[in-house]
């Protein structure tokens, strides 16, 4: 795991304004990565990194040779229209960008009329998926989650044997994860009302959401090569927000016995900036589970990684209907939760998930799976906050929901804040419904 | 589906003269496409079309203008080290260098002196996987698999009431899927005996594999855009020999909600040549399904398709063990089935995979499941052979397994064959076990 350095220091302040102010997501000590371009050109995509509401063109900065040669590697790689090549590269290459840019960034820096030209606005930029992402696995790792939606699909069985042991996890479907921004049509798939005899095709009628951190793997593990739980987080480029979107009618349908596939494969959303574990160290926590629960085994467990374990980050959904945008109204949120509450870690997950000798590729991703709180203003799903369907929810302005309608659009936000560190943000993960295509 | 052309006549012969021994896999009726180099050098890996015990080395063709300048599209793609962007080029891109090639290996082409020259003996060559495979998806197309492995997992509930409705599939791990002839380490999981109170992690016990068809998806479909029953195989290249190699005792703790995890993906292995659709029209087959069973909702169902929905492929594994091996024991038959027995077709695979709008990409892959017959020397996995590990198969030297050894090698194999065209194989998909690496 990361340790706390300098470029955590909570007295740097950078010479782009807009990055001290005390709610900006991208301070300097941030310093996410994304892919990006200006909006509305046939610019190639290539990297950039946050700093307050604006853009630092990595590829620019490279253009006019404003790092050390000894980061001409890494430059290049930041040049391309997807972060893998960077990703492979490792800890020590990202840890020296960091660096680097830190000290370029923060007041003071012989660099700034320089780098002030290298500064792309967000508010003119357009983002892609910042990695080709190989293989998708989503995780479930919200004992909360698990038990809520247990709940509903077993009443008599909510939470299953292996649940308290293994880290769950299923493949996902990459091809059509999508960045921020985007919007996609309501599923169409087979239904079957439990009292019908035979199922239907039609438009799901029970779409939802997915609160969940998503995960970037940077460094390769070959083939049969298990990576053990200390060394799992220096694969582990960063994390951003995802929203697996899950159309409930069409899991309860195919889901047995081989798992969700249609129901969550028609649209995936990431946010656009990853931020690196490095920026991540001032707000690590310990990891603990009751006493009562089984304790992981051995390949999951050290004291190390109770020690440091989880991460502190808060995390929210929130919701615009097309009434709300009409009528000029802002999102409203429907949860607030918080990832050190996950029962299991991005360490156990990588671990696990290479215990079989499992290769992972730079620009893999983990979905978490939603995490949820107890209350239910902390769930992550709406099929957990309305009890699966049965209990709407009412929103400010009269409108109700029990799963989400036409034109709604739900952005999902993050960010780490606590008393010894400058607060961090991670942008958001928003798209929007539309309705169903006639099939 | 592609018509029965010319470039099946079963009158032609090929100036490669071993392409026109009866029993060969590459007659000039096939022509299959696999990406290769000679073996041991750093060559660049590219296309070739397998003929006979040959390989021609299409870029090597291309380097010579051996082609209509028509082709050179193609035959770029064909000189790159993936068949991905050959594949996006779609149906008349495919027929077209399969016209040309048919007619430029016939006996009495006056490309021959140059084309002899393009050659390279398939014993000299080492593969790679064909295409870069974005995602993975594993069916479950064998209603008889699906009724004998669903007696061991559920015995009071084999079938579940989803199966005959639902061409069910679920997400794949890429990253492991290996060209034939590698091998691979047992995977350590977590197990747990049913009358355990707690799991250990361990070598996988139960180890299998299954017998199934891989099957290419060529041209793209967007997201959004649901690809209709007729038009399926329009995007569907070609097929090849698969086995997705299988722990069945971490499947068994693991799989339960969310499917199948790291039980499959440690190793799966794919045959070198892929078969195209074209190549195959001579073995289409009228599907059908029993009068008693539920039929096809309309979305995948439809005149034509029944006619010629099924492909008459005759499926085959062998083993050889390490003691075969070393008293110079030719591999052993296990199984014989036919994949013209599946419940669902590619077609149904393709539409049912899209109607929720889930784009699919040149180079993805699905698995058709395994194809098992009903009786037991038809039944495609040990698991199901050895009715769950409880009947142990006496191989001809006494040997006996439940599930796989160390050292054993599984080879898949495929032919196509009926009285009206000439016989094409599939080549083989081997893979050997590897004792369990310590952890």
């Amino acid at each position: 795991m990361m340790s706390v350095n300098h470029t955590h220091n909570p007295a740097l302040k950078s010479w782009v304004e807009s990055a001290n102010q005390p709610d900006s997501d991208f301070p300097i000590q941030n310093l996410p990565f994304g892919i990006f371009r200006r909006r509305g050109t046939s610019e190639p995509f290539r990297a950039g990194i946050a700093i307050g509401d604006q853009i630092l063109d990595m590829q620019a900065a490279h253009a006019v040779s404003a790092f050390d040669v000894a980061l001409d590697a890494s430059l290049s790689a930041l040049s391309l229209p997807k972060l893998n090549t960077f990703m492979s590269l490792g800890q020590g290459a990202w840890s020296a960008v960091r660096e680097a840019v830190s000290a370029a960034l923060a007041v003071g820096s012989s660099l700034q009329d320089t780098l002030a030209e290298c500064l792309v606005a967000q508010s003119e930029a357009e983002y892609d998926v910042p990695a080709h992402i190989g293989d998708y696995t989503d995780f479930y790792t919200s004992i909360n989650h698990a038990t809520n939606v247990g709940k509903l699909f077993r009443p008599d069985n909510p939470l299953l044997p292996n649940y308290q042991w293994i880290p769950i996890g299923y493949h996902g479907r990459s091809s059509s994860i999508a960045i921020s921004g985007h919007s996609f049509h309501r599923p169409n798939g087979q239904l079957k009302a439990p009292d019908a005899e035979v199922p239907v095709l039609a438009p799901c009628k029970r779409l939802d959401y997915e609160l969940e951190v998503g995960i970037y793997i940077g460094t390769e593990s070959p083939l049969g090569h298990p990576v053990k739980l200390a060394d799992a987080e220096q694969h582990v480029f960063g994390l951003c927000m995802f929203n697996d979107w899950s159309a409930r009618d069409i899991q309860a349908w195919e889901y047995q016995p081989l798992g969700p596939f249609l129901s969550k494969s028609f649209a995936s959303t990431v946010s656009p900036w990853i931020v690196t574990m490095e920026a991540l160290a001032p707000f690590r926590q310990s990891w603990t589970r009751p006493a009562e629960d089984p304790q992981p085994l051995p390949y999951l467990d050290s004291h190390d990684h109770r020690n440091t374990g989880a991460v502190n980050m808060h995390l929210e959904v929130l919701i615009q209907t097309a009434k709300m945008r009409a009528d000029g109204v802002s999102p409203e949120r429907l949860a607030l939760s918080n990832f050190n509450q996950s029962y299991w870690t991005i360490a156990q997950m990588v671990t696990h998930h290479t215990v079989n000798g499992c290769n992972l590729k730079p620009g893999d991703f983990f979905g978490s799976g939603t995490q949820s709180g107890i209350s239910r203003d902390s769930v992550g799903a709406l099929i957990e906050a309305t009890v699966g369907g049965r209990e709407p929810i009412t929103l400010s302005n009269g409108e109700q929901r029990t799963f989400l309608e036409d034109g709604d659009t739900v952005t999902l936000k993050g960010w780490c804040q606590n008393d010894s560190a400058v607060r961090i943000g991670f942008g958001e993960a928003a798209a929007t419904v539309l309705p169903a295509i006639d099939y």
